[in-house]
């Protein structure tokens, strides 16, 4: 990765890469840069947002990565997932993660969502979408739209060929809470590991990180709707996750006691 | 496709496939072909199975093919399914389809799966796995093997490009189930079209196959589980599902009543 | 495509991208859309142009989709050309096209280049880069940058596969001239056909589309070296290919009388 | 790779790859092998090799394999090249190689191919079919059949996807001879690297690995042409190149002294 990696929504992406590429290039030492490929994802939140307005831009940018920082990422109604609707609730960002045994390697799998798509919600395994009779595919199975972003940030020592297997993997966590693979569904992961150590790990040694982002994955999306608060924009409001309702039907499922 | 398709075990696949062709190259109006593809799927059975001893050459394959009928197919211990194992029962061949409404097409999917995959097993968001204490990962996070096959067939007239994208969302039935798309698990998919109509599907007719695929998918491996029964082999025996105690825990989690 | 397709210079291409989608969005029936997926190619021209000061703009979109009109396309020194370098020699916009005897379907392949990568000039087989002592890896094998565009355009009546397959044929062409798919070089193609005519040709029919477009990007990358001339920028000057010195070789070696 | 790679004609490819695991179940060491992956390429040759008698079995492969040796590799119509046709003459195995400079790593790029396709073949420009008014296009440009096999070894330590990157390469090779890509022409590369040297070449030291693939494959297609010889079958005969006029021909375009 030459840049940050840097959410919006659909419409203004471009304009996001060209603020970035603007950044990137005043760094010092970038003074003779004549290439960068900026890593920016989005998902469409046109009915939240004045997505055609594009308000992100220069300004926005230059201080969501100047006021990064570690520790906890903010969920929910945050950044890009500020307008994104996801199993008929207000979606947003969720984020999660695993730490393998050490026996396994000790590595750390991360991940983060932008949750904004169709199907109907299930939580562990309880039919939270269908009791709840709140769902995009409800009225219009054939009309569902949206994506999702997953990002997916690990220590472990991988190849470019085993970060893709990984990403690829998290589909199967989107899978798990209800997510429909809509065909205007773009939805895409990106995998990343902060590791240059020579030794990678093994092929063999690949199944218990792809677990790991499997269910980090399904908790990120749970999480981005938990966090996520009830949003009005365009004259449309989203609400956002029944926390109790939802709590109310895992008891009833036995997920929650 | 050029041939039948035929399920075997993984060593068994080159002499099952050279069988294939066998029968083709002896079919009437086939005197002048110089070139078959025969597609040949295969999942490894070794634990139950005498893998090495490769049992299915030219009679087998004849004999399968000739007595290949319409109608429902023969679910469990069948055929390819007969070793297969899947999170730590008995797995086997299972079938399910889907019919659309006619205002979204009318179209049927079909899903055909040879089970042999570990994870944790999932019965629509049931915990089976978990609480019958037996799957392949229990004891042994990072050595489960196997894989899946998956075919899929339908009606709707589809071009290349969107069967493979139907053949990729069977991956989240497979998800749903609790597959764990383990290192080892070669999971993949084959769809097909029965129909010659020239005017295809719009892409944005796709999302209802989808979730077909996806739910067909899931009810697929369920009734591979279901219908397969305790096999013995090679020393080893992987008992089926106990039904009872599944429906017990599929009633508590208020799946069935 | 939901946009037309604009050729810029690398570290423009989000800026022209955004232009794009600015055109778009204002256009007459277009006040509502909420999703456009701009097509915006690139090669890096930063030897001879300011690359960082990312000149294209809105204003400068605007014009040349304004001014694009039917018609010979203008080559050489043009548009994203101005800038780049291929062989060694400056490079720029080529266009070429083959149109199909009518008892092999009567269809045209036109062929737009943007030359800008490392190799070793040959024209119709003449070792023109050699003869001439002037290009890229003369003195730095391990340095060659820069990249090509292809864009393909056809009014045979193709599927997503065969324009993949014929987008990816346009890579023999380019092998023809000399090119030596450098690390560096981001080598694409895009193909996209004019016809919605609902009988496709036949996967047995693509052979000749194929030829097609190999020999028409063989023929645009000459064209763009024979059209460019000598260009000067950022301190730097880049010959243009030496016509009367390059028709003597090619005399010389029967390619031409 | 699980095994020696293999490469016979096309009807013969599954007997082939049963004889191989055979091989490899046999071999001391694997007695409990229960999974093999045997690699085994073709090319059609049903023009001049009763391709349907598929005449290649488990002694063939026992034979071939035990009397596998270092050194030259014949060249010609030998092994799987027997029955080829390339350009319209009688095509076969070929080889070569390039070793780069110490400075840029001093690594081998070796490659095999196995030529059957069509085309208009030029050798270093030349235009060698065209002069000879031989070539599988004359009268039938929507016919032409065949394909070819390229393999290639190397002692760089590459990973999987510089692996791929190289082996996609060797198309261009292929294009600088005069291949044409048909559709029946199922052109495919592998790729495989003899090193484990823990530090991998980066990607800015692929391109001369490049380089060399691309020219080591255009050379193993000369050399296939130039080492075979006139062949009967099947009441066909294909003609060898004509060596002394080729020579003829390339010395005319000065490509020969």
């Amino acid at each position: 990765m030459e840049t940050p990696i840097v959410l919006t929504s659909t419409l203004n992406v471009w304009r996001v890469a060209d603020a970035v590429v603007d950044y990137m290039l005043v760094l010092p030492g970038n003074e003779k840069v004549q290439s960068i490929n900026p890593l920016v994802g989005e998902t469409n939140d046109g009915y939240l947002n004045d997505i055609r307005g594009r308000h992100v831009g220069r300004d926005e940018v230059f201080a969501a990565i100047r006021h990064a920082k570690p520790g906890p990422v903010e969920e929910g109604v945050a950044g890009a997932g500020s307008g994104t609707v996801a199993f008929g609730f207000k979606g947003g960002i969720g984020t999660s993660s695993r730490r393998l045994p050490a026996n396994l390697g000790g590595y750390t799998v991360g991940v983060l969502v932008q949750t904004n798509f169709g199907g109907i919600l299930s939580i562990a395994g309880a039919p939270i979408g269908q009791e709840l009779g709140r769902y995009y595919l409800h009225d219009e199975l054939d009309t569902a739209k949206g994506s999702v972003i997953v990002v997916v940030a690990t220590d472990a020592p991988l190849d470019a060929r085993n970060l893709k297997r990984l990403a690829a993997r998290t589909m199967m966590g989107l899978a798990r809470t209800g997510a429909a693979g809509n065909n205007g569904s773009g939805d895409y992961a990106i995998a990343f590991s902060t590791s240059h150590a020579p030794s990678l790990v093994t092929n063999d040694g690949m199944s218990p990180l792809f677990l790991a982002a499997i269910e980090a994955t399904e908790e990120a999306v749970y999480n981005s709707l938990f966090r996520a608060t009830t949003t009005t924009g365009r004259g449309h409001t989203v609400e956002a996750l029944p926390i109790d309702k939802t709590l109310e039907i895992l008891r009833r499922h036995q997920i929650v006691k």
